[in-house]
């Protein structure tokens, strides 16, 4: 499989402009990731703990700023271009606000794992230069394996908890689901950039099925190492 | 007035120690108030508030990895020397929790203000190291001038709020004056760095007079600027 060249960002408005509300979910995505992980902080019982996740906030709050600062090289308005991700982005984390500490925690674990993964699968679609911000921005999850140790120990000091945190696992999963089919349903340049043009490769329904398949698996992989059932 | 040297630091335990203690101090606020920023810009009605706010929390938390990385070379444990300043900081915000956007505005900018002038006097009686990380990491607050511009703006929209939001920054600098006397009487350390040691300068009554009366015009300065009665 090919992937769009440079040219294309220059030369192709459809693709531009794809590439433009990409970055623009992603930044809108970052945002909020960051005024969760913060209120995450200020809820952690250790000190060390809202250390740990301010860290983890500060992050994504600097890949905010290359997602913005790119979008207007590409000529667009930052502001303008995340209004409409606000949102579906929004009603995610209305319908999934944590009870608890621990239910944060595995939601910022499980859901920015779902996330990265996604755009990581998208990444391999795009012109180079999109491709590396896009990958760089994803590059931190490695950082959230304290949030393992600490699901993982209270799983170990509380072993009811599991069925409870397992359950709330499927829960994100399905709502980032219904969410994200609600908006496709909407809008339609994630699948131009997916699906491709006239001019420009994409992917096949076989490299979809493959795509939604790793998704799964990675998923899965991340519920059993916080020792939850997926 | 000469300042404590750079020897000062090497070889006199009681300064160390109280200037370790000024660094966690300064860093638990620095990790408290990006809690309360990045809160602030999860409420902020408008994308760009958001975004501003969290620029601001962003700031705060770069300070204080900057903090610790000192407190650490001067081979304490910050999250140890933190510890103690948790539960007056905490109770200070607890008590001064906004009821809405302005409210948390408001606080930011003149909390913050009052804040920086604090450590600003305090700096001017440190040793030369000492002194620069404090000044860096109270030099952030020019960036909170787009506060006045939405106090302003909200004022001139709706005049009767100016009322509720004058009273607002009078009750926090009360609750703040209110916790530091009840800290400053448990704890010495501020003292230690303030009135000096046995072979250390500090600052004479006039001088304590002449910084109480600087923190006072300032905070008034900042009202003032926000459109409020002091």
């Amino acid at each position: 499989m090919t992937t769009p060249s440079a040219d294309t960002l220059a030369n192709d408005p459809e693709y531009r402009s794809a590439i433009v509300d990409l970055l623009a979910l992603l930044a809108m995505g970052e945002l909020l990731a960051f005024e969760r992980l913060a209120g995450d902080a200020a809820l952690a019982p250790q000190i060390e703990d809202s250390v740990a996740l301010a860290r983890l906030a500060a992050a994504e709050f600097r890949h905010f700023e290359d997602l913005t600062r790119r979008i207007e090289e590409l000529g667009a308005d930052p502001t303008q271009a995340m209004l409409e991700f606000r949102r579906p982005l929004d009603e995610f984390h209305a319908h999934t606000a944590p009870s608890d500490w621990l239910e944060g925690m595995v939601k910022a674990y499980v859901g920015e794992g779902i996330a990265s993964d996604f755009y990581r699968e998208i990444a391999s679609l795009l012109d180079e230069q999109t491709r590396a911000l896009v990958l760089r921005v994803c590059d931190d999850f490695e950082h959230q394996e304290f949030i393992v140790d600490r699901v993982r120990l209270a799983i170990q000091e509380d072993p009811q908890i599991a069925g409870r945190l397992a359950l709330w696992g499927r829960r994100l999963v399905g709502e980032a689901l219904a969410q994200s089919q609600r908006f496709a349903a909407e809008h339609d340049s994630m699948s131009v950039l997916i699906v491709g043009g006239v001019d420009r490769p994409g992917a096949d329904l076989a490299e979809i099925g493959r795509m939604l398949a790793r998704l799964t698996e990675n998923h899965a992989r991340r519920m059993a190492a916080l020792g939850l059932a997926a």
